[in-house]
């Protein structure tokens, strides 16, 4: 897969891609390089990672063209939507062209009787969920970028969001796909036939699977009716254990919430003192729990939540009586990101994911390991499913500071696969967790990876040097 | 994937096999051949179908060990469970030797906190139900073998069922599997992580892969919390339209059904007959309709339903006040089967998957496929996910009626696919289906599935002559 090489100079690459795209759609000056050559992780900034070419093809017909020329001559092709991803998944790491599908942003078709939507893979989540939310129908996914994020980022990392734990994340919408391959020959997988059998699923191979094997073109997505109610609560308790209890409770007793999250102490400090929110000194952890469904069925399922929390000792309870009340408690958790960079000159943001009753046993890890390093980690995640964002707070300007957090991350992911989890929850693999796979799936789990891959990309041009060496 | 050639007499095969399982976990007489020669399909029987011979291995470390063997030796190996599959997934086409997976049928865990179980694939699918149902937790898919036919081959042919609509199907639940390739290598994909974006989704690429791509050895699927109450309806209705309208107009309204099947009138009054049951004479359709969740909820979603059900002129609406009752209304669809093929003296069955809005038009193409050859055909199936078992009733004694059921299944496919559908919703390609593969996946479809076979079956051992040539 490393054995890229390609066998045309910039002048030539530039002026076949501009005989498909022409000039206007075409980007190769330094500041432009620059610009696509990061995303939303945390990666250092690499002059190698600067594309030559950022191409931006209009139609499937253009991508046909794109990816047979790369094909052809040997050149990386890596297809990129907003950029937000956070384990550099979208970053061109060598070189070549990367195929930005920001201009293929159509709502194609919002079926209501189907409950469908099929869209390029442009388009933003949020204008997706918006114009579903128009006339009655929801998508549910909602990774915290999308208001950023395209759909068909959200696909390729199989995005998730804070209300998986009801309603799943983006592989479990996505119903069809058109794929453009590495030989240039365009796809169509799944349909609108719900149930479907035909053929090995691919649909789910291409999710998930990071642009590694093929170009995405078109999206069809179920969606569901709008839930015609919501309720939030917030719990504050005195330990994680009493707070994550809390949640197996409430799943065994029927109740799923629509999102539960959590948050350790450090976070919650963190945002008591950005926000000036009063939180009892004696809570160690938080759940933001909506509960959402026919407006029947919530005032029944917030008493029971009330009354599993007094049973786990929760030290604070409050319902929100009206959505403004709603939105206040969520400022908890939505000012969490900014809340915690705030206290520390860097915050390295991770993602792991553990089956759910591992979650205390993994934040009692998550403690040891930044008491070891000497490091502060704030925990905060979504307890409903087990995955959880670690926090590494640190000042990288410090004397060995960076390696004190590269061991610290490499420790967290070791964690998180002894006590049954994975290394990624809802971000991807990419390049910042690709040492790390072989010790997630062994060494014939990613040889397996890698005859598919070969399969489907057998010059290996799809986004080299992702997920596997 | 033709190029299956085995290189060992049938003696030395067996005398390999029995070093592995012994002499009792071996069978090679010819009444032995035969029974596992055929499936739950409607294929002719045929001598060329019958294994060499059939093994039962009682772990993994076996599974690996009669899988190099035949992988060595280029000997066709057809995993099976109860052989209850529709579409001949495990026929042993070519010979070779058939692995029954029946003797590895252990629940290995029922994990109440994290609400999943771990299975060996012989566990019998209502062992399972009925092994969680004991802790108050809900395995949902129900193919409606679900009596006698094995996780393992749920998984290898994504099995649905009746609660589909809400619940989805075999894949929805699966988590992660011990797969052992074709080299002998053992993986394991996914885990109790429930959000896991760790490399390609093989799990999903192994289910519905109809024993081609592996040999599957462990289950984990994931459970829900017991469904607290259920209420029944049963709806009858001048028109298919009105019946297929009143189902949408549920889903649009957010009131999902645990299942929504539907029968025509040459179904309903197959029924009728068999079982005297009284059907008003204008009922043209029937709905039966299972909605479940908390009690609270269920008389107010059964008086919308009412309410919707009476705005599409139904011709008669029951609900069951008891679970007696509802069992009552229950037995229209249950012995459906039987009724159907008590009118005919063959009956051909068929499982069609198409857009839930699409339903009155295939039903329409159904109703014209059997005029035209002269065949009645009754229509029954899922109508909360467009998932139709057209059953094609004729006497196949008579001279060309195999001609013409042959000729009337192709059309029902070609129609299916006319109008957005697929081939096959929960019975998977197997080979009764195969000639139809290409029409439905395209070229480059189906291209890319050899590939991803190649890929990790290099010598075409494992299943051969399914899904694809």
């Amino acid at each position: 897969m490393n054995g890229v090489n390609q066998d045309m100079l910039p002048d030539q690459l530039h002026q076949a891609l501009a005989a498909i795209v022409g000039p206007d759609r075409l980007l190769d000056v330094d500041n432009d390089r620059f610009t696509y050559s990061y995303d939303g992780s945390f990666l250092p900034l690499v002059p190698a990672h600067r594309p030559d070419v950022v191409v931006f093809p209009r139609d499937v017909g253009e991508v046909v063209r794109i990816v047979r020329l790369c094909n052809d001559h040997r050149v990386p092709l890596v297809p990129r939507g907003a950029g937000s991803g956070r384990t550099g998944g979208s970053i061109p790491v060598n070189g070549g062209v990367v195929l930005s599908l920001e201009r293929m942003n159509r709502i194609l078709e919002i079926d209501r009787k189907n409950m469908m939507a099929l869209v390029e893979p442009g388009v933003r989540t949020m204008d997706l969920g918006r114009a579903v939310e128009d006339v009655g129908l929801f998508y549910p996914p909602d990774p915290s970028s999308w208001t950023v994020s395209t759909m068909g980022g959200n696909v390729a990392e199989n995005a998730g969001g804070a209300r998986a734990v009801k309603y799943g994340v983006t592989k479990d919408y996505v119903l069809g796909l058109q794929v453009v391959l590495a030989n240039g020959a365009v796809i169509d997988t799944g349909g609108k036939a719900v149930k479907n059998v035909t053929g090995y699923d691919l649909t789910h191979l291409f999710v998930g699977s990071e642009g590694t094997l093929g170009v995405i073109t078109k999206i069809l997505v179920r969606l569901i009716s709008k839930p015609k109610a919501k309720k939030t609560l917030l719990l504050m308790f005195g330990s994680i254990d009493d707070a994550s209890e809390c949640v197996t409770d409430m799943l065994s007793s029927g109740i799923v919430p629509a999102s539960a999250e959590i948050m350790d102490k450090t976070s919650i400090q963190a945002v008591a003192r950005f926000r000036k929110v009063d939180i009892p000194v004696e809570a160690e952890a938080a759940l933001l729990i909506d509960i959402d469904g026919p407006q029947i069925l919530l005032d029944d399922q917030a008493g029971a939540v009330t009354e599993m929390a007094r049973q786990h000792q929760a030290v604070q309870v409050s319902v929100a009586q009206t959505s403004a009340e709603a939105d206040e408690l969520w400022v908890l958790r939505r000012t969490m990101g900014p809340a915690v960079a705030a206290i520390a000159k860097n915050k390295i943001g991770e993602d792991i994911s553990v089956p759910r009753a591992a979650l205390p046993e993994m934040i009692r890890r998550l403690g040891e390991i930044g008491r070891k390093h000497g490091l502060t980690i704030a925990v905060f995640g979504h307890a409903g499913d087990g995955n959880l964002h670690p926090s590494i707070l640190a000042d990288l300007s410090e004397a060995g500071a960076r390696e004190r957090v590269d061991q610290a991350v490499a420790e967290v992911f070791r964690a998180a696969l002894e006590v049954g989890g994975t290394l990624s929850g809802e971000h991807g693999i990419g390049i910042t967790k690709k040492p790390f796979i072989e010790e997630a799936l062994g060494k014939e789990g990613v040889r397996a990876l890698r005859a598919v891959k070969h399969a489907l990309d057998p010059n290996g041009i799809l986004n080299p040097g992702k997920i596997f060496e």
